[in-house]
């Protein structure tokens, strides 16, 4: 038999485990010009939250009881299409399944020997992608700039960190831990790094850590962290909508303060945006991330999380900061 | 004796008339490489009342007991200068005294041929040429798009709307009163007008007066408007900052929904603006609106408040939408 996880109910403020149900199905038959793909590892990433919402959005919910899906790396175990063949790794946007059928439209197939498996739904996949294109073609960067990133220990954040490292600007992380904190200043090389789970002005401790003001604020969090930062902001700012974790669950519409009156004091841009808004950059990306990476200039932390059943538990825990990096769950 | 007009005390909320003082002075004396200058029309501007408060700011605040100062025609009344000779008409930032003397520098003179001299602190001075940065710069447009602008009766926003239409855009304004609504549509060629002290719900009207959404915001005003038409946003929108009047006047920091979920949603930009953020390209929009100017398809409506005493009170009426079109005081 074949295992799947499905979307019972949709999340009313933060999901919870009996959101979610594993179920049993048969084993998938192969047709022909089809392949049969063996789960490896599944990203789990906040911005699911979305689809389990039947809001409009920029892409359709999830239904209820049928399989959630996201960013899966794959082994191929039987082959009916002559682009693929048995053992060879794939990845693309799949069902949390055990066991699924494919045409082999969008599969990427990946090569173990550059890099671990897992690191293709990384810092050399969509994670590092929107990290680049967010910070360099929206934020635009120039050296000797300051930037902020919120969630900087996570998958995305701790790499727009080490980014911006690479093109020479000041770099302040704000995370949840003081582990944390200490990863960002050792591991990816961040100027300075703020817990504000024990920092009560975070005005105050974003203006000691960022004495020349804020260009540019890397958002993956928004609410109150974000208030502080956009506090701190230079004229010409330039504030990169990235992710609104702190927000996600909420069940009413957040409040916060206006920002209009402080774009136009500081003549400041916000942005949002979602990776696939640079689809036509996506080979620059990749060539830049994987020569990054190659020179050493990029590293990334995973937190792994075994078994296919711990899915559900894996993507609720990115609501209370388990994950340090990227969070990936290995069959 | 010269009269002018002094910053007695910072407003707390809507300016009053008691912040203001009529002054007498020793009329000035022109030393040689000077003009004298006569007051003939005062621009009063939303602006004004950033710099009548002591926060910081992109521009420095008014001193307290000194001249107040805009936008002012004023004429030569004695020249000791080689530059200028008595008669000549000349514009700057000025200050609001019947007679100044100036050392010639920044003044730009004015043909009283082209256009009546009071269109100089209108739609061929800042603020044609903020309507036209702040849209044409920030928002680049397309032709097809829809347009809403709040404070589209107001001296900017009846520009953004007539280079909409110029620019092959539908463009819908919000405004105050029946009276404007009208004007909107039969003066200014708005497609639709909607007035928010009769509307019940905004979001709904915005909704029926642009089914294609809104691609491009011109926000003049802030506040519960901007939320009406930010909930009616398409993807890849552009909210362009130029006022938040609404705002200006509040006493606490004014608070309302949060949009950084929105502009993740929608991949849109909020950008704030000044229109000195454009000064490279201030040639270009002098020529642009000239020429459309004197093609006849932009026109411009004035409200003229009579005597240098009423400026104050022209200013203040600023708040409570007393003007249709540019306010100007005629001295």
């Amino acid at each position: 038999m074949n295992k799947a996880i499905i979307l019972k109910s949709r999340p009313k403020g933060t999901p919870q485990l009996s959101d979610f149900k594993s179920i049993e199905e048969k084993m998938p038959q192969v047709m022909q010009g089809e392949v049969l793909l063996k789960t490896l590892f599944v990203s789990v990433d906040p911005y699911l939250r979305g689809r389990m919402s039947d809001a409009e959005s920029y892409v359709p919910p999830f239904e209820l009881n049928k399989p959630v899906s996201s960013g899966i790396v794959a082994e191929v175990v039987e082959s009916k299409n002559d682009n693929f063949k048995k053992g060879d790794f794939v990845s693309n946007l799949l069902e949390w399944k055990e066991y699924q059928v494919s045409t082999g439209e969008g599969l990427q197939k990946l090569d173990p020997s550059l890099q671990p498996l897992s690191v293709y739904l990384g810092i050399v996949g969509m994670t590092g992608m929107t990290a680049y294109m967010g910070l360099t073609k929206i934020g635009k960067p120039k050296a000797g700039e300051t930037i902020v990133v919120s969630g900087a220990a996570g998958a995305v954040g701790s790499v727009v960190g080490q980014i911006g490292k690479i093109l020479g600007c000041r770099v302040i992380g704000i995370a949840g831990s003081d582990d944390k904190v200490e990863m960002l200043k050792s591991k990816f090389g961040f100027d300075e790094a703020i817990n504000y789970n024990t920092t009560k002005d975070m005005n105050k401790a974003i203006a000691e850590a960022a004495p020349n003001g804020v260009d540019i604020y890397f958002d993956n969090v928004g609410g109150s962290i974000s208030d502080a930062v956009h506090r701190n902001i230079n004229q010409f700012a330039r504030v990169i909508i990235c992710g609104a974790i702190s927000l996600y669950n909420a069940t009413e519409l957040p409040m916060g303060p206006r920002v209009e009156g402080l774009l136009i004091k500081k003549s400041a841009l916000m942005q949002g945006f979602i990776v696939s808004d640079f689809s036509d950059k996506f080979a620059e990306g990749a060539q830049q991330l994987g020569q990054w990476l190659q020179e050493g200039k990029l590293t990334y932390e995973e937190t792994v999380v075994e078994g296919f059943d711990s899915i559900p538990e894996a993507f609720i825990g990115l609501f209370t900061g388990k994950n340090t990096g990227k969070m990936i769950v290995k069959v």
